[in-house]
This record gives C-alpha cells, structure tokens and sequence, in this order.
C-alpha cells in the first residue's frame, strides 16, 4: 500500500489535534467495549479505524509523536501487512500479556504527563493495574472522558436490532426461575442489588437474544437486580411492546440505554450492590453511588449457565446432529467437485454456510468460517478475502480438471435455537505426505487423550490442558493457542468460566457436569501447513468408587474425522478403539439426517480403521 | 489416655497464665521457625509441647477457653489419636489451606481483643494475610513478642551442632562463585544489600552444611550479602577457628546469630535490600532499618541451586547406586527372612537404615523410614512406633515361621556427600490380592506416564501433575497429596521451587535443566492397604524440533520395581517396554556394587516382563 494513503494516517492527525486540544499526551484504545465483549459493535472498533489493523485482539497506544498497536502472535503476519504504511509500529507481546502496553506507556511517557482512555470500556481489574503503574511513573490517567469524541465524524451509531425472545422448549429455564436463582445467590453474598453488564449473562438471564454484534446472539444492555424488580438498560425501540409486557409480568422494566450509570447513582444508601470485577467496566463501577457497600464475585449467571441443564444438552444433541448432517452434504459436494470445479477457500465458506443455513433451528454462525489451505491453514486466526485466498482446485484450459495437494483445514461453527457448534476437520487433498499424516496423527492423538479423560468433580480445569499436549511434547511439538474454551447455548462460542489451557486457575474454573467445552490441540508449520481437530464435549458423570464424584466427557460434535491423513503406526489400539467407536456413533446418529452422495459418504468416511 | 493426665493439660494452664498477665485472648503456635523450616528445632516445637500433636504440620489456637489444632486429611488419625484426652479440639482442614485458623480466629475472638504470635516465626506473607483479616474483624495482633516467654520452662535451647565444610570435588562450584552468581542477580535487581534466612539456601551458598535439625544438613543462621562482604550470624562455636580463616578468605564473617535483627537495623539508609517475601520472617522484615529500599523476589540461591550442574549429576547418580545397592542388600535379606524370623515395621526401619549407613558418602537419613504394612501403608505420612506398629513374619509357639499377606510400603531415602535420596517401594507379603495388583498396576502407570514425559522448558511444573494421575482417574481413583516435590543436593529432601501438584502455578516454578524432582503417584484404601511407587528424576535436554526447547526426565533412583504386584492384563506394550528399559538400567548400573544374595535378589527382581 502506498504509505501516503493509507487512511490511518489522516485519522491519526485529526486525533493528535483533539488530543492536543484536551490537553492529552497519550490516548490508549483497547479492544473493549462497555460489555467486555468479544466482537465489538462498529461504534467501539476505534482501535481499528485509527490503525488500520483489523484483528479482533489489539491495543493501540497514540502518542504525539508516534503510536504502536500491541498484538499477539496469532496476529503479527496480519498486523504487519495491515499497518504498513500507517505509521503505526507494532509491538509483538507474548500470548496472554495483555498489559504489555501498561510498562511501555511507562516507559514512554513522562512524569507529569496525561494519558486519556475511555473508562466506559476499561475493564476493573485492567484499569486498577493500569492506574498502579502509571501513578508509580508520575503519569496522570484520565478515565472520566472519550478520547474520541470530536476526532471521528464517521463513528458508526450504537446497532439497533431488535431483541427477541428465546422460547420454551429451546429455553427451557423460565427467566422467573433464572431470577429466583440469581437472587437467591445475591441472597448469599448479602448484597440487595446487582449490576450485570455482560451481554451474554444478560442474554441468558432474561431468556432474551439480539443481534447486535455479529455471531454473538446478544444485545447491548446493563440491568440491575434490585429486590423489587429489574431495570434493564437497552436502547429505544429494540423492545417492541408485547416483548416489553411480557417482560413485566417478570418485574423486568426496560429503561434507557444509557441511564444505567444514572441509576447506579441512585442507589438507596443501605444497598449492597454485587458486582463481578472481571466483569464490569471502571465507568459503571465509579458511577456506583458513594456508600453504597459493594460485594465482588463472579456473577452468578455466569456459573449457572455453564451448566447445561439436561433439557438444554438434549437439545444441544440435537443442533450437533443438525450441524453434522450439513458437514456432511458439504464434504460429499466437495469430494465430488474437488478437481472438476473451481473451489477457493471462499467457495468453501460460501457452501458450507450454506447447507448450514439450511438446517432447521439455525440462527447464524457463530464465527467466520476459517478455510485454509496449507501454508493459510498454518494461521489459526486466517480468514481468506477476495484479495487473499487459495484455489484448490479448478479445471484448466483444456477443461481437465487440476487439484493441488496438501491439508484443507476447516474450523466453522453455528448458532442454532438449542445449541452452539464449533468444529474443526481437516481433510487431505490429493496425497498427503509422510510429514503431515504424522502431524495430523499426532494432533489426533492429543485430541483423543483428552476426549477420553476422567477426571475429579471440581478439578481446575486448566489442569487437564496437559492431556492434550502430551502426544504432541512427546516429539517435541507444541501449539502456540489454548487447548479448549467454554461454549454458550445458544449464546457466544467462547464463554467462561472455564478453559483448558496454560491459565492460571482459579476456584470458578472448577470442572462441574453440565459445561460444555472444546477439545482442539493443533500443530502448525508456518508456510507449510497447520493441523487441528476439534469437538465439543460435555462434562457428564463417571462412575464413582470411594474417592469422590468423577466426571468424563460426552462428545458432542459429530462428523468424521478423516481417516485418510493417519499414520496407523503411530495409533495404539486403544486409541484406533476410541476412533471407531466415535465413527459408528456419527453413522449411527447422523444415517438418519442425510440422504443420496450424503449419505453415501458418511458410510464411506466412518468406515472403522484395523 | 487418661484425659486427667494428657500432659498438655497442665501447661495450657501455664501458658494461659501468662496469656492473662500479658493481656492476649489468644495465642497462634505456628509449625515455623525464624528460618521457616520444615524440620523444627525443639525450640520451635512449642506446638507439640502445648497439644501433644507431634505431627510435622499442624498448627495450635489457643484461648482462655478452649485450644484447636488445625491439621489436613494426612493427619487426622494421629491428631485424634494424640489430641485425646488434651482438651485440644481438631479442627480438619482440606490440604493447602493453610489460612483455615485465620477465619477461624476471626469468628471465635471478638473486636477489642488481641491475638499474640512471635512475629519472628511467621512469614511475611502469612502475616501480611493474618494482619489484614484481623484488622477486618476489629481484632488486635501482637507480633513483637515470643508468647511461650514464661510459660515453658523446659524449652530446649538453642542446637549446637557444629557447621562444617561441604568440600570439592562433591562441592564443586566454590563459594566464591555462588556469592559472585548471587551479587551478579542482585545487581540485576538494583540490590546492594541481601537478606538470607532459610538454611538450604545458606547451606548450598555457602557450601557449609550442619546438624541442627533431623534429616536435613543444616544450621541455624541468617545472612546479609553486602557489597563489601557477608556477614554470617550463626550461634557462639559452631564455626572453628580454621574455618572461619577459610570464611573469611571469601569475606564472609561468622556473627553472632541473634545479632541478624540489629544488623538489619544498621544497613545504610542508602541500601537496597533483596527479600524473598515467601522466605523472610515478619520478625526480620520489620527489624530493616526505615528508610532502606526494600526490593522483593525470590531469593537467587533457591532458583540456582535448584539446577544441579553436570559435575553434581554425576555425583548424584553415583549416591543413587550406592542407595540402590543399600536396598539390593537389604531387600534380599528381607526376602529370606520372611516367614522365617520374626519382622516388624521397626525391624525393616533399622535393617535398611543399617545398609545405607554402610555405603560410602553416607551421612544421614534423609527422613525417618516410613515402613507400613497394609492399612498402616495407606497412611502417607505413617511412622511406626515401639507402641504401635504391625507385625509381618514370626516364628510360631512350634517354630513355624507365619508371615502375613498383603502390600508394604516403604518410602525411604538417606544424605550422602553427593546427593539426596527419597525412593518409596511396594512389596508383596505372600499373596496380594486381585484388587491389591489392580491398584498397584494403576498406580506404576501413572508412575511411567510421568516418568516418560516430554515438555517445553520453561513449563510450569504443576501443569505435569494430571499425567500422572490420568491412569488413576480414569477408573475413577485419586490420591490426596501432591505428585513430586524438588529435592535438594546433599540438602533438604524437599526444596522448591518447583512442585508437581495442583499448586496454582508461579512463574518461579517453571521447569528447568537439571531441576531434581520427585515422581511419586499413590492409591489409598483407609484400614486396607497403600501403594506409592517413587522415583527421583532430573530435568534433561531432549531433541528439539522447530518449535523451541523441551525437557524430558532422567530417572535416578535405582532400585527394582516389583513385578510379582502386576496386572499385567493393565499395562500397554509400551508401559512393559518402560518398566523392562528401566530393569536392565538397573540391574547394569548396580551389578558392579551388589554381591552374593543381593546380586542374586538384584538379578531375579530385574527380570523382563514379558
């Protein structure tokens, strides 16, 4: 891109003229939102209008004189690319050190000196350490102000979609009995009242769903618990009027949008207000009125809806079979047109979204469909783009049709009324070689270490992420991203509380039946090519013997995992068992749901391995 | 017991006469000492006097009317056993959460009241944690006082054991060099000045070791490294003219060891003082002279003795053979006597302490003997007694030897000049059961599922415990302590920092080459049985790939597993092939040093599984 245009440059310029009209040195803009979302509506995308970069992780830091964006390494082929010309530098941060910017601020700014960030989107914990390292360098913050007000006339307005309801027999907890629970905590905690921000606590409480941001089914609004009612902050307009009777007869009053912060204010003084300080912003936190007693503790929707209750895993059962008819009639296609049509990385997302859609119960995706082949299949985060993709088959000029060779890896997931999917294959086109089918089986391995693990009720589940990486330490690999996240229902496809990864654990990551979660370890050779194979499972009962409750997991996702891509020699026989087990139970849940080249190629890819 | 003649009764009395004249409400007996050791000198033991609990953790409340002693599940049957009849209620507590008696404090005293602890036997960060929840519940603390002043009179005094030189070639990085290495990390932190107080990291500093304590080389002392010299306080004529002249060549100067605090309190107001705030008293922290900057991390010493070097492997393993071929000697004495002499839990104690004792490089044990037979095994911290401990062969009124049948389980270890060894064995007495070999066989699994690890350096050490436990789980079995613990050179059999266990994970305990580690999975059937199987292993280079360094472990400990305890329709191919590797390592590495029976017991016990 030719430097002088690239749009960041201007937008930059018109941000140091406020910045230098507040009186501001140093304005930071975080990946945030007032909800600590994942996916952030347009109106809160700053870091990406004023950078350039476009990934959904990245803190930008604008000084006077320069700015740098701060990104993981999931992110620096794309950052690059997408900065070039900015002006913008980019900081390479290790994965998980997200307040990487707080020491180079330090390092950066001089005492005396103001930084500005907007404490609307700041989240609690983040804010306190920012706040201690900045007051140890002498650099004032400033939280009570939007730096970009008045620097970004283009700034998207706030989405207005309308929330709907999410009904019986999907939703088969009444939103009176998810209050009476949620209160019913507040009760032990002692406190009378209770801030909830978070989109998809909100979602899951009020039995409501929006579509606000995309993939996520939620909509932006604050509520408060209170003893005598429910004031749920959501813009004009997005509550029709029988939504909002219904509401009513729940004690749930919608208010306006932006009178959360007024009513955190106008708390009675003898309240004792709950609030979850992973899950609030510094702004709702100090709007909170002085003397109001506040309790800190995860917010109890957050524990109740990580356990699915058996109403909601049966319908899960069903979306997953759902989800795995459509991969089905999609590979069947594939297989057929590969070498004979034109098929791109975006072909791929385009069928196989589509054969989604058809299914009954979908909603939407529930993430971007990842596509990549080989070298893009390396980049766990790619996304191929009109101007960026890989063709792996066409017909060339004499009509004869041509197929590369290599890994095809599909990482794609959906929202249906009664559950979320996320599910990752990867299939061999024409001959793989040695050195991949030894990757793939060994990332195999790895994912059916963990799927057949028991383990304690309770245990930290970051514990378990070790399971998954064995196979693969063993010959001396390692997979640069978490092993496994929590999954909404019908709600966001990453949701807490708990992860299998390298985190630290905390006592709310205790493993309770009920959650559901991935199971994904991955290999990825840069340039080359990248390995993954993921599930979801669900933590149900094991028997028990006199050492406590035992837990295991169901898995859920059902689709064949290729059998084509195995090094047979690097399979025990209890791990081929575990295959085909999995593979007689796809064929026998998913005979039902498919029919004709379908069908037919289920029977063929679920045939059992010797 | 007599409840009317426990001796704990009366001096309770005594010390809450003195508690009255001093005006506190309550007292804390922590298990500590001013250097936070695990083994107490019987100065410290002030617990065990004022309870009877002679446990080695554990930790005594006491009230005008009423005491309590905190201990976890490894304890309960022992504090019960020796609580009664005292008057002292026990209150159990879950392993690790070694605040228990704080809450409890707070709910039994009342606001106004003062709650007494020498603040120079409590570490810093639980007193930083008792300060804050007292002062939340309106009660005082008193830290600058010895409460048990006064209330004992036969309080042992201080040991004086003599401290001696741990030479070359054992010793063979010299102290002029470990004080260079320290000075070169204190430089690193801006440090001038640095408070050492826990006596592995004094011993392995420099190179002195002692017999203060049982089991471990040690000796009372605190040192100040400064830029000028080191000032050593340890107690009136443990240090002889000669090595004092040998002291002060590397410009260490022997103190008087109760002159620590007031040297604390003469550093120059421009020092800057390293501490390790896990590893510093209340007591010293607060004897700093104000206005000294204070930095805390974790001292160096523990983080480089930690990482044996190639000269003291090679030691290491030459005191493992020599243990290993202690055991040889003693096993095959073992094996002919049983049934034919009498032997008990005491005479397998003094039998194989004797075999050690007669190897070269030996000095001490380095923990007593935990000898225990079928439910006394299933007790992980069992310790025979004259009064009580289990019979396993006799010769009957007609001079028939009778052996017993079931499981024993000894866990063992002993110092030599070169190392540090901890090896626990499982044997079968007669017939073991069907049930008794399937949790032996599970429990070897998790064994050699660890054992065989590969992981990326710089891995945090707890995040290995679930592979050893994950053949254990899986049938739905756990056990309540940790997997490994570090192990020192010729120093304490239990040093950090690294731990494999559900610890939550520091960065201080990322694994490391040359880390020594225990590898000890357990299965325990209260009133039945118990099995162990422990190794020791060190942290080596592995091959590595693209994708960084990796560690794999080197097994130390030399000794047979038995295989007569096997299922072996439990054990994989690659499990047989694991332990048959392991057998002929053993039986060539100690061959050279076994003769006669042992060699003959060596051979027959090291024989290939099929």
């Amino acid at each position: 891109m030719d430097t002088r245009t690239h749009p960041a440059r201007l937008r930059l310029e018109q941000l140091r003229i406020r910045m230098a009209a507040q009186g501001f040195d140093a304005v930071l803009l975080p990946s945030s939102d007032p909800h600590l979302s994942e996916y952030l509506p347009g109106h809160w995308q700053g870091r990406e209008w004023f950078s350039g970069f476009s990934g959904s992780m990245g803190t930008l830091v604008v000084l006077a004189d320069r700015a740098a964006l701060f990104a993981d390494s999931r992110y620096w082929v794309q950052a690059e690319a997408e900065l070039a010309g900015s002006g913008v530098e980019l900081v390479k941060i290790a994965t998980g050190s997200s307040a990487a910017h707080v020491d180079w601020l330090a390092a950066h700014l001089e005492a005396g000196q103001t930084l500005a960030v907007d404490g609307a989107v700041l989240g609690l914990a983040a804010a306190q350490s920012l706040r201690a390292a900045l007051a140890a360098a002498g650099i004032a913050l400033r939280t009570d102000t939007d730096p970009l007000a008045g620097a970004w006339p283009e700034r998207p307005g706030l989405p207005t979609a309308a929330v709907y309801e999410h009904r019986a027999p999907e939703a088969p907890i009444s939103r009176a009995d998810k209050l009476a629970l949620v209160r019913a905590a507040m009760a032990q905690h002692g406190a009378s009242h209770h801030l909830v921000s978070t989109l998809d606590d909100l979602a899951w409480l009020f039995n409501l769903r929006g579509a606000d941001v995309s993939y996520n089914p939620v909509f932006l609004a604050h509520a408060i618990v209170a003893p005598d009612g429910v004031q749920l902050f959501v813009g004009d307009g997005k509550i029709d009027a029988a939504l909002a009777a219904t509401l009513a007869a729940d004690g749930v009053q919608p208010r306006p949008y932006d009178e959360a912060r007024a009513a955190l204010g106008a708390l009675p003084p003898d309240a004792t207000l709950l609030i979850d300080p992973r899950r609030v912003t510094l702004g709702v936190r100090e709007a909170v009125a002085p003397g109001v007693r506040v309790v800190e503790s995860i917010n109890p929707s957050t524990l109740a809806k990580s356990r699915k209750t058996a109403a909601e895993a049966s319908f899960i059962r069903e979306a997953m079979a759902r989800d795995g008819a459509a991969m089905c009639a999609f590979y069947a296609w594939f297989e057929q047109a590969l070498g004979r049509e034109a098929i791109t990385e975006l072909t791929i997302a385009e069928r196989l979204s589509a054969e989604r859609e058809r299914q009954p119960g979908y909603v939407s995706l529930s993430f971007p469909v990842i596509a990549g082949f080989n070298a893009n299949g390396a980049m766990p985060h790619y996304r191929a783009t009109p101007d960026h993709h890989a063709l792996i088959s066409r017909q060339d000029a004499a009509g004869q049709g041509v197929a590369a060779d290599g890994l095809l890896l599909i990482d794609s997931g959906a929202q249906y009324r009664g559950g979320t999917t996320d599910i990752t294959r990867v299939w061999p086109i024409g001959t793989p070689s040695a050195a991949m089918k030894r990757d793939y089986t060994l990332v195999l391995k790895g994912t059916i270490a963990l799927s057949r693990a028991r383990f304690p009720r309770g245990t930290p589940s970051p514990m378990l992420d070790a399971l998954a990486r064995a196979p693969l330490w063993a010959e001396s690999l390692e997979y640069g991203h978490g092993t496994g996240h929590g999954v909404g229902y019908f709600l966001n496809v990453h949701e807490g509380p708990q992860t299998i990864s390298k985190a630290v654990p905390t006592p709310e990551m205790a493993m309770e039946a009920g959650m559901v979660t991935s199971i994904e370890p991955g290999l990825y050779r840069p340039g080359r090519w990248g390995v993954r194979i993921e599930n979801l499972v669900m933590n149900i009962a094991a028997p028990a013997d006199e050492f406590g409750d035992f837990l295991e997991f169901e898995t859920l996702s059902l689709c064949p995992i290729d059998t084509r891509c195995i090094d047979r020699s690097l399979l025990r026989e209890d791990e081929v068992a575990w295959l085909n087990g999995y593979h007689a139970m796809v064929r026998e849940r998913l005979s039902p749901l498919v029919a004709g080249d379908a069908r037919d190629w289920l029977q063929a890819r679920t045939a059992a391995l010797d």
